[in-house]
């Protein structure tokens, strides 16, 4: 070894993000080629790391093909037209790992818009992309604001099972599964095991993969996607639930904003205010407003999808706000759990429950509201919409035993980031995404 | 509404945990009746919170079922023989959720080792349990901080897909879905997605169920869990892969004893100390140990059951570990992707992986090592281990692309935490577990 490769073999890694720290000094950088141009008698090599992208530039040296891993020891210099502002001088120039084939596409040229089939057939490569990292560097980050927060609020962490014997909402749309040559299914939803859990925890989170055996192809929709479940016990009513979605949202943000500014940048997307209290209107109001202000006749119970981008486009206008809380869902439009809401004397509403959504950006990201806690109450329900006891006796035996009032919602992490960042397609917002066609990679 | 209503309506909640700072004040606390006794002219409640449990006296009430929800409005007094020290007299007293039914086992009497299948059977209530949360409870918390501690190394979370095309280490063991027609399968493990995701963010990590459609039934075995999986890019050999996994639990250790020290105390458990270096030993003469010191011998390829016991009492008597890494597995007990130690002269050896698992208290609870990252080797194991390329092109294609060195482990986290507070089976550190028989709760 010479005395240089020894004072090279014990200079510690240095991130291209921490380049302006070591100015006019040596560093040693390891990563990926994004990029490389020969010019002869120099060569420009761009290299990215987990942290970003660093020019180096060399001579005499024999490049590999684009996305080797390499390592390099060089000098730092300040170099006003290189992406960070400093340039890495190359002293020596180490392959790694070499590219045997170039990649099926230049990972710097992709374009989400351009055969994105393609780019999804091949994700094991394309998913290096910039953007595409963003995007899962986004989610990730939101995701663990999302548990910081509930932690901060007392929340603990579950984990339920996802082969399940029934379905959460009734028997559609569900893959079916062989256990042992015994009928059971993909869970849809945590939601029976989260409000058992509120029995234990009184407060409980889930961060997991749900199924939906959707054959529609959408841009919204994925039939695998991660969801962020929470659910509350000892409520009033479903202002808390929405209270705590509210304070949730607002850390997430506060988080996005201190750690995700250059990702934010790349996609050209800004990260929302998120209003101390989130407007909030009945379904039975945001339907006469789409039609009174928009001309826009809904069908259906709920809202269609150019109801709700109708609706938030007239929020961000009138009240300079992204969300929108949705709320007094009726019964038509919810799950037999879904918590009717009372008349004016108190009574229960046979139309309308404390279900609520909440929409961002023209989309809805939410559903929650106040579960039914109480037996006799849930049985009749079970009964109303015809839904089999049996089926769903493993869930209503904890009624049995004093549950309390609970609420509690769910977001797509998926659709979230997505519409955050302005991300057209919800596939792209998922490392390896599962749809009607799509099972590989 | 009284006077007094009016000031009760206005207490805030206060946890059983906080009682002491409360001494001599009106508290309004929130919980469900643990255990409750009726002397005729004073009634007793023990009130189960997410904090604690706390008695509380008073006279004149009537008290519903144990495990009702329930509201207590009163003052705290010191009582040296009552739980935590300080007993709640009540003021008032209202049923929030009465309990319609007693529950079908008493909840502060359940013992683990009487009739361990009714007790799962009735998990929607039974998972209320003191110890039953407790080892939920500790679970939460070392997956926490197996989280935080990554994220100060570096890593990123991910996300991968559950539902495959093929599984990871062949076409053993795996439940079949039916996906629009099409056969797929639960993933067995994120391995091969985690690997491609190091050309992503170079460290990665996953925390997520896994499936097993193993038949036996073992008090080690589940056929859902929950896997703490970590990918870590750029590595020398699995040396740093070891370091990685030894920093890690120290720092779980650590936070269990910050955070989880009444649960350890409740169920009798001692949390372990990490030594700065855990000792290791290669298989080969941890094979050789255990015949040579105990006298047994060991079939198979691996270590079986009782010699991984042996083997953690040996280094537990000898070096005062509850921990031991056994590393350089044979190829015959390590799936194709396993990397190949070096011989001698450098070469690669046909016999022996750098694969290690690591063992606690006389069970494993990791395996891991460093993986193939040069595609011709990965093509040669393939075609040595007769798996069919086809089948794994969509994971092989990676490895075109300059794919660092790399390498990682998984963590069973049921499995830990069951070793952790001395719980013989590992079905009890799950809230629902799946097993071969059981698909409800």
């Amino acid at each position: 070894m010479t005395h240089t490769e020894a004072q090279q073999a014990h200079l510690p890694r240095t991130l291209t993000r921490d380049l302006a720290a070591h100015d006019g000094q040596q560093v040693r950088l390891q990563g990926f080629v994004h990029a490389r141009r020969d010019l002869g008698g120099v060569q420009f090599v761009v290299l990215r790391d987990v942290s970003g992208l660093t020019q180096c530039v060399g001579s005499g040296l024999s490049l590999p093909l684009a996305e080797s891993s390499v390592e390099i020891v060089g000098t730092v210099k300040a170099h006003p037209k290189a992406p960070g502002g400093f340039e890495v001088q190359i002293a020596d120039f180490r392959v790694i790992s070499a590219a045997v084939e170039p990649a099926p596409v230049e990972i710097p040229k992709m374009e989400w818009n351009v055969n994105p089939e393609t780019m999804l057939d091949y994700r094991v490569v394309t998913v290096r992309g910039l953007k595409e990292r963003a995007a899962l560097k986004v989610q990730a980050e939101l995701v663990a604001a999302f548990r910081d927060h509930l932690g901060t609020e007392g929340f603990t962490e579950i984990s339920t099972p996802k082969i399940v014997s029934a379905g959460a909402e009734g028997g559609a749309n569900l893959f079916p599964i062989d256990y042992f040559g015994r009928p059971a299914y993909l869970a849809q939803s945590p939601q029976l095991y989260k409000q058992i859990m509120v029995g234990v925890f009184e407060r409980v989170y889930e961060v997991a993969p749900v199924y939906r055996a959707e054959e529609h192809a959408t841009s919204r929709h994925l039939n695998e996607y991660l969801s962020l479940d929470v659910e509350m016990g000892f409520i009033e009513d479903e202002e808390d639930v929405m209270a705590l979605e509210n304070r949730l949202l607002a850390a997430i943000m506060e988080r996005l904003k201190e750690r995700c500014a250059p990702e934010f940048a790349l996609l050209g997307a800004t990260i929302p205010e998120v209003p101390t209290h989130i407007p909030r209107i009945t379904l039975m109001d945001a339907r006469q407003l789409v039609t009174d202000q928009f001309g826009h006749a809904v069908g259906g119970k709920d809202l269609d999808p150019e109801a709700e981008r109708l609706l938030c486009q007239h929020y961000a206008e009138t009240h300079g706000s992204d969300f929108v809380f949705v709320t007094k869902y009726p019964r038509a439009a919810r799950p037999f759990y879904a918590h009717p809401d009372a008349n004016a004397d108190g009574t229960p509403s046979q139309e309308l429950t404390r279900g609520f959504d909440l929409l961002f950006r023209g989309i809805e990201i939410t559903s929650g509201g106040q579960r039914i806690h109480d037996h006799a109450m849930l049985m009749d329900s079970i009964a109303a919409y015809k839904l089999s006891p049996e089926s769903l006796a493993g869930y209503t035996e904890v009624f049995k035993y004093g549950m309390p009032p609970h609420g509690g919602f769910a977001i797509g992490a998926e659709r979230l980031t997505a519409k955050l960042l302005g991300i057209a397609n919800v596939r792209y917002a998922r490392a390896f995404p599962r749809d009607r066609h799509r099972l590989t990679p």
